[in-house]
């Protein structure tokens, strides 16, 4: 047992560790009809699509749920009935999308590359085309499900090119990896409170062309979920449509003025390279290697293969650097053993260095051997 | 303006003012996949099945949302494509269960009530009777809109004799007012957790008898809103399908346990009543008069009819309250000129007692003549 009496460190690829600041925000009750809030969620939208540079194209839409919620919606929103959307798919999240489709009736289309290879941009413009019929394509840029970066710049300017639309879940890069949207052609970017930029979970957003949206209303299968819906509301109001989830909203405020006293995503990316390549130093130090080659990892969480021999199982260890103090991931991936660290979160190398002690440390308790 | 240095009281049917022990288990990070967490949204959901009595039949599903995602998921997962629902019409929130269904492609029939009248369970029977079509009858508990109670009790019954399924919208009744599913034929019930419970906004949940989710495989039209998918996999792993609202959650067990000491629904409940009570007594003091007539007002939300006069007009008069300290609603009826109090919340009749003061302060420098 950790003999400290904090939380354990989570370093996982959110919930994550968020400042005191943050989680203090909530310590108050908001009416969500009184301008007082309203205020609030204006200047959280501002923020979020000002870190996209979409002021001149984009709005920003927030929406009740988990990230997945506002994926959903996305699609959803975005997709015609009889649209065709195109899914590069290198990962779990990019599976989810498919799922998505599949429930809402879309004609998708899987493009399928090995999960530890980042999609293909020229692969992508081939798919499209040869197939007309294809009005949309849906990329995830950071698969969180290995960590790896998909080549967003590339794949976007492809998909111009052929004259479609592209929706891209930023999850769990937003905020921390540059997404320009004045000069990356891109429909909508899907996110949430609860990743890099700290807050806690319990909303996502999606930052989306006025004009996409505008064309959109009618579209959506779910009056939870219509985005088109949401939006002319809080035109009309400044309110949200139904209950907002309040305290995560005032957090998701304080975690981006945070953010802003950081320095902004050059400071957010740098603080999340440091704790990677400490993590990767540190893990290679213990023997442990990550899945992904370096130059496909993105500095947000890293796939380690999981520690051969008998001794390793990952409850056990899982269990004991818990105790520790520190939470780590399970892997996502079915064909090999692997769990995940994340570099996410209020979290400094300092942190990261713990982490390697206590996985080190646990590691030899275990008495499990790790090819050095 | 008020002069302490602390929040305003909302008087609102949620989000409500919600005790600082609630909010101060926020102050904590999760991490999601962990049994710590699991644990927790494990007895919050035991807790609340009990809180209804239905142990031995239901389960509880939760949700991540607003309490509308949870009752769209309800009529997506457990009305079959073609089912057919008829949906007792007396005030908004029943209006949103039609539009609901709209937007999901259900058949939908509408039953209208005056918005002062309950829901007649004969009325209810007779169209039953009428057309074996209907699969289901979607009925609002305390319809929010004007704050009317429903006799859920009779109507259950006719639905039952009817052999037919009942959907329950009891966001605004639930923990407040009984509901017992021992005597009460109901197939779901859907609530939140930042009302009469008094949590934080952000998490819906399904009490829903278990016999009739597992019929409802396939069913629904979002993966995001699938009951039965979110519930087959918490069983499966104990965790949320997706990120779930983590601090939102806490919040909730906390709330829990204050619920529990406070002596449960009765309690609660009696709590409720003498704020209403309080509230009435003190705004007739006023020449203010509740738009329903007192056996059908519920003790959760209080409609009254706006001052009559030139004087008077609701954003100032909501603007002075609010700067004394209480956060009042506007009405929503179309037709009749009315706002609103709350009941719910972590209030008692002493603060009922401050805002009667506050009213009636803000009247008089209104200059707002009410017939007394
Ligand atoms: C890339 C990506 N997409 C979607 C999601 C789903 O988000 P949520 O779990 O909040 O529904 C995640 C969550 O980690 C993610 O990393
Ligand atoms: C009876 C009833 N149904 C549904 C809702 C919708 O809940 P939410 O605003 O959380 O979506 C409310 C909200 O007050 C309600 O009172």
């Amino acid at each position: 047992m950790y003999a400290v009496d904090r939380d354990p460190l989570l370093l996982t690829p959110g919930p994550l560790t968020t400042s005191l600041r943050t989680k203090q925000a909530m310590l108050h009750d908001w009416g969500s009809w009184d301008a007082g809030f309203n205020t609030i969620t204006a200047d959280v939208c501002r923020q979020l699509v000002a870190i996209a540079h979409g002021e001149d194209s984009h709005v920003c839409v927030p929406l009740q749920g988990s990230g997945t919620f506002s994926v959903e919606a996305a699609l959803g929103t975005l997709v015609p009935r009889h649209g065709k959307v195109l899914v590069p798919n290198n990962g779990a999240y990019c599976a989810r999308i498919l799922k998505i489709l599949g429930y809402l009736g879309r004609e998708a289309v899987e493009l399928r590359f090995a999960e530890d290879q980042p999609a293909d941009p020229a692969a992508i413009e081939a798919a499209l085309a040869a197939d007309p019929a294809i009005t949309h394509v849906a990329q995830v840029h950071c698969e969180t499900g290995t960590g790896i970066l998909n080549p967003l710049a590339e794949i976007a300017a492809a998909v111009a090119r052929q004259g479609r639309e592209l929706i891209v879940d930023a999850m769990s890069s937003f905020a921390a990896l540059d997404i320009d949207l004045r000069t990356t052609p891109i429909t909508a970017l899907v996110a949430a409170s609860g990743k890099c930029l700290e807050g806690v979970p319990g909303m996502g957003f999606v930052i989306v062309r006025q004009s996409a949206l505008e064309a959109a209303a009618g579209n959506c299968h779910s009056l939870a979920m219509d985005l088109h819906d949401q939006w002319q509301y809080m035109q009309k109001t400044t309110q949200w449509r139904f209950t907002p989830p309040t305290h995560v909203v005032v957090a998701l405020h304080a975690a981006l003025a945070q953010y802003a006293e950081e320095g902004g995503l050059n400071a957010r990316h740098a603080r999340y390279a440091a704790n990677c390549a400490a993590l990767v130093d540190g893990m290679a130090g213990l023997g442990l290697k990550p899945f992904l080659a370096p130059e496909h990892q993105a500095p947000i969480i890293v796939t380690f293969h999981a520690p051969s021999g008998p001794n390793y199982d990952f409850k056990t260890f899982y269990a004991a650097v818990r105790d520790k103090g520190f939470i780590l991931y399970p892997g996502k991936l079915t064909e090999v053993d692997t769990f995940r660290v994340g570099c996410i979160g209020a979290l400094t190398t300092q942190d990261m260095a713990k982490v390697i002690d206590a996985v080190g440390a646990t590691l030899r308790a275990m008495n499990v051997a790790v090819d050095g």
